[in-house]
């Protein structure tokens, strides 16, 4: 029998619980034993509720307890998530988690520790729910060199994106349609603006590159600046806004960031809609491969957890190879990165066009769809290129990157 | 360092020799050591080619050569294939294989002769090309009681489809097209009708629910009786023609079949064109998930024999474990499947509406594309109930699974 121990039983810790319960009887003829949830650590009380009798205040129960095996961290954030982990894994108890923020910022880390005391530091669900990502990273692309990820890593943006296609609407009223079906948090700012993509992208572009990348480098931008009229725009050329994640292997470095994209149909990405994720990769053998699924939520979320204790039963004893290299990998200097861009400018279609012509260079016009406007597409040019002309040029209602 | 035996040097075998050479620097960072490819067997010469060294065409020096750690099986075919495979899994060699014939016919034999030897028998490339499928189901998805496996597992056929879609022809022309541009084989059969996707989807479904299921218990229907008139229907219904392979939980036994369907554009299969294959699964916790990539292909899939080769070499010495149960899983009466049909009569729009009326219970009316006929589809119906009342009815012209 394999003991486990759930640090939080919030969305995701009480989703492992359930899973756990609901799947035994398939666990136990993969495993051939039993999974046996022992503790389930947590500061608030759930009278009443199935896990009153093994709920406990205490983390040294845990961590001192030899009979469990593997512990369960879907409590969030930093701190103590970092000290119990590192506890646990020094304690030779393997450790799955779900927390994105504590895998961008110490996963190598947490991984060399693991690897000292011979158990594994998982965390399969920290980047697109229930989908597999890492494991393919890791395991199935072993022969490929990749060349890019680029992912659909947010659930939340993507609905919003995906609602305010279909129905025309604004952002803000979307975003508040959102909040009240439980799309979006109260406070939304970690998924609107970009913050939780971009931690995911690091993770997986350490993967996907070997070493460390600092989720600090990454330029991000977020989904608040797209109204209602971009979204026109995009459709009426065939296109759809999605907020990208990438990291893009370029020499001794890599190019990463997080910004709303115009994507075309032929991308395998424009269909990932709704709540939905999707993660492309780009490799030297294989060409593209995408993964596809329910980035979020409390059971996918903790399916791909319990898939995680079920790989550190079957492994006891050994530490699975993790190609992830504390040093860290350099992110380039963002303004060198080459993007195209779409751009709406203030003016007559002749006036834009003029301007557009004297500051970016040969431009694809692209029909007006609002008075008083017109919008061009650059062809590639480097961020910081694009910038400078920006400013000079005035008169930008918006603009959005294209892929 | 680890030494491997090819065995085949046609299309997938070369292409092993070349994944291994290109990226063995990725490799040996994987690995700790390097690969070597000590043999390539071959009934035939190769003078001046770069494996003129090594190529042998005698496989009792593969099979009694100590050094060999792994033998790649890419000769396809049930023999010799299956003699040589057995003999280098009694002989402690682990073995990779890209033959889906063999897998489909004897997977659940050959991986309990590895077990007992302590060695590896691994298939990845013989699915999706170069797609981790095998993966993710066996190692992944092992939280969760999968439900479903749909997939468009075959590149020719997906290839010929996206381009009557996009070019309005006939099936036959471009059949010739796909054949000078060597997407189609000179002997086509196999894909065309189905054959290679029932034995894809046969492998799946033995993974998927864990119990040998045989292919030819599985009802396959290809592509060859499509028209250009068929796809026109299914672009005014918004939908795609695809040739979908499935294998669906039903109490204690499957239904299984592979045809073309109708599908919509909500569905993520939509999106697969061309040569790419995509598997969607269906399962308890975590919903759908899908695989997208090249289905097919010299590199792709020599790259998924290759990472199965890295695998192999990471746990030598023990046999990872496979719930492939040799017991014999029921495929249902095909006659008590159901599903929904779009159905092309002759006749004037009331004369078909009125004898679908009679025949076929209610119906949702389609607006006729060709003169002197009308369509309709079905609800959903048993595969038996749709024959009887097709057969009664007369002057079908065509009839399309809708899903």
């Amino acid at each position: 029998m394999i003991q486990v121990a759930v640090l939080g039983y919030g969305t995701v810790g009480s989703g492992v619980v359930e899973v756990i319960r609901t799947n035994q009887e398939g666990i136990v003829r993969e495993l051939s034993e039993e999974i046996r949830i022992k503790y389930v650590l947590d500061l608030r009380d759930f009278p009443g509720s199935d896990i009153e009798d093994i709920l406990v205040h205490d983390y040294e129960m845990i961590v001192r307890d030899p009979e469990v095996d593997i512990v369960v961290e879907t409590m969030g954030g930093l701190h103590p998530a970092y000290e119990f982990t590192k506890q646990a894994l020094e304690a030779g108890k393997s450790v799955c988690t779900s927390n994105k923020e504590l895998v961008a910022e110490c996963g190598a880390d947490l991984l060399s520790i693991a690897a000292e005391h011979q158990v594994n530091y998982l965390y399969e669900a920290s980047v697109g729910g229930g989908i597999p990502i890492i494991r393919p990273l890791n395991y199935a692309l072993t022969a490929e060199i990749i060349e890019e990820v680029t992912g659909i890593l947010n659930g939340t943006t993507n609905y919003i994106l995906t609602r305010m296609k279909n129905e025309g609407k604004e952002f803000q009223e979307v975003l508040r349609d959102a909040q009240e079906l439980g799309y979006a948090e109260r406070n939304p700012e970690a998924d609107v603006e970009g913050y939780d993509a971009c931690r995911k992208i690091a993770i997986l572009s350490s993967l996907a590159f070997c070493r460390q990348v600092d989720y600090k480098d990454i330029y991000t931008e977020g989904i608040t600046k797209i109204t209602a009229a971009d979204i026109k725009y995009a459709g009426a050329l065939g296109r759809s806004i999605k907020l990208l994640a990438t990291g893009r292997r370029d020499g001794d470095g890599i190019f990463a960031m997080v910004a709303p994209f115009m994507i075309d149909s032929e991308n395998p990405l424009y269909m990932v809609n709704d709540v939905y994720n999707g993660i492309l990769v780009k490799s030297n053998m294989l060409g593209d491969t995408m993964y596809y699924g329910r980035g979020a939520g409390k059971l996918p979320t903790a399916s791909a957890v319990v898939a995680d204790v079920i790989d550190a039963a079957r492994h006891k004893g050994s530490t699975a190879k993790f190609l992830w290299d504390k040093r860290k990998l350099e992110v380039k200097d963002f303004g060198l990165c080459r993007n195209r861009f779409f751009v709406r400018m203030e003016g007559t279609k002749e006036e834009v066009l003029a301007a557009a012509g004297t500051y970016f260079g040969e431009v694809t016009p692209v029909e007006s769809q609002e008075a008083g406007e017109y919008a061009f597409m650059t062809a590639e040019m480097k961020e910081e290129d694009f910038a400078e002309a920006a400013k000079k040029a005035g008169r930008i209602i918006s603009r959005i990157r294209v892929k």
